[in-house]
């Protein structure tokens, strides 16, 4: 089931090549473009608050990424944001080194206490550092692991801030507080070529931009996704810059036949 | 005879590696550096108010790309604009986005306000959508195909502007509303690659910068020098990141006889 | 002896993963991540003055790179450079294009007289133009060679200004106004694509925060991996853009063998 609805939801991204809004950091503009590009969708970046309301007005999902944040530029997240709820489009918010400064955890409670956030996506700790104290305690010791102690806490932050909730890892769990779904694709050498992880939240966004009900399902799809076009990409290559080529060529050419082959997604 | 120029020209880029200043936008800040280079030319980034002025002096052209365009920048534009007419080098305008935002449609109306571009390089809807009513009106069925009316109202709009206007597309149109250029070289993939169309701007200036007189030409000679690497290129691969390094490679390599023999450049 | 430090500091980069803190310019904030990552460290960039304070002080090293600069974040390098000297991190600058613009010469000048800088790497131009008229005057003649009257600039800028002097070219001169280290390794290929030098730069940070003591001997090493990384990439591609993938893949793969057998680091 899973990897039907995996491939139908690439299906549609190619075929409708929605227009994804990235507010994102200076590092990944270019890698985040170029995998939403591979993917089938078509990227824009615009961050003026002179021209973010018409720019997420005529897109299908917005992508918010903190990395390289300033204070002119949360203000044109914030508008985006609220334009996306007004216009009934998924916003997908990716919390770069949320935990780390005060700026970075503020800026994304500062989103979500203006807007409603479909996805949050972000590595474990930038995730549960975003939780309540009871969250974060039982993220603790769960930095590299997906601990039950993890999806519990991944479940209870869902329901507590009404979205779906994305952990990547060497494992992902993605839930949004009822259906939780664990997917085991993707390759460590990912983790070391910036960017990757930023474009999965651009991917989620294409993906949750073409989808009919479920966004948790919708984001578990782009995940299995894009950790087996990692998987297929590393028999290509383990070392960062010539995976990286072999990554995004991998995300333009993978077929029905490779998501049925490869996809580690489930229902948990 | 196009091919003699073209052979020329990029020989003097070679040559003499001249300087091209360069506002553009964040996505593609990286590529268009490394394209310029392996043209032969000499980038430099730079957009503070606080140095354009003396960047834009010792340069051989000036590159304005308004893609992730916000108002500072806009201001910083306008003063290097007006300095490279002062100093006389050659200025490429790249419409990026023109006709989806008040704000991208206003700044480049306001660029031409306050200088004279030399070549204004966009896909047909971005720059037809600058142009007076009559030419919005006869550009508008020609998003995809190259048509007679397409032609004509480039035509009419470099007679109003003033400039070269050269448009990107499965075959391209450049023209000084005398003198018309079509270039069929290309391949689809670029379009899958961000930063291809900018990329081409930064030669194109780089072209100007080294042409002795007629500028439609010099244009059309690096759209078909860019787009017979692409051609080239696309032997090694299509798929997209595999794709942009052989096409970066080619643009380091492509020697005369291979302008010779696959430059499908002719006025029109 | 210097290959034997090369491969004790780079072994140590890869166990200890450094956090490189980069304020840098936005064309390489990309190839930089890449690279650190390549190397063994761990990248973030972030120029906010409302974080830079925190994000330097649990980071390992501070870069600072004035391409692409503007006046609100020279204030954010100068507040994180006083923050690396109170918690005692190595600073690297990276002068890109000083002597080109007074704004880019000045910013070096605010930084170096507001904060004590380690490392000040560029290439012979660039740095010596930061020098006294004196160091200016015996600079002169030397863009391209490195003579003994660029050495014995390099070594009287390092005595006046207390840091480590490095300077890239065809030969490479590192000193500290004592000790004096030649590198040769490094191809030109390296010169034709953006970001390299810049990269190198970041990579010094990273051996600078795990050296015990001489930084001199560190920048060294650094120089000389990352330019034996070069000479071994480009026995697979002088063509830029595939020369960078196999650049940065050799990057990650070099061993202490390699190290052993194509290191060109001496103390002159």
């Amino acid at each position: 089931m899973e990897a039907a609805t995996t491939i139908e939801l690439l299906t549609r991204v190619r075929e409708k090549a929605p227009l994804i809004h990235n507010i994102t950091n200076f590092v990944v503009m270019n890698s985040s473009a170029n995998i939403l590009l591979a993917a089938g969708a078509s990227p824009v970046m615009a961050h003026s608050p002179a021209e973010v309301e018409e720019m997420t007005s005529m897109s299908g999902a917005l992508v918010l990424n903190i990395g390289t944040i300033q204070e002119d530029w949360l203000d044109s997240m914030i508008l985006a944001a609220k334009t996306a709820n007004a216009v009934g489009i998924p916003i997908v918010l990716d919390p770069v080194g949320a935990g780390a400064t005060r700026l970075r955890t503020g800026a994304i409670h500062k989103i979500m206490e203006n807007s409603d956030i479909s996805v949050l996506r972000g590595n474990c700790s930038e995730v549960l550092s975003l939780g309540s104290d009871d969250i974060k305690t039982k993220g603790v010791d769960s930095s590299l692991s997906l601990s039950d102690q993890t999806v519990e806490a991944a479940k209870q932050m869902a329901t507590e801030k009404k979205c779906v909730i994305a952990i990547s890892g060497e494992e992902d769990v993605i839930t949004d507080g009822a259906a939780v779904y664990r997917v085991s694709n993707g390759q460590p050498i990912m983790t070391k070529v910036t960017g990757i992880g930023c474009g999965l939240s651009a991917v989620t966004a294409a993906f949750c931009a073409v989808a009919d009900n479920s966004l948790a399902l919708a984001t578990a799809a782009a995940f299995g996704y894009y950790g087996l076009c990692g998987d297929l990409a590393s028999k290509k290559s383990v070392k960062p810059a010539s995976f990286q080529v072999a990554f995004i060529d991998q995300l333009y050419t993978t077929g029905d036949e490779e998501i049925r082959g490869h996809l580690k997604l489930k229902e948990a």
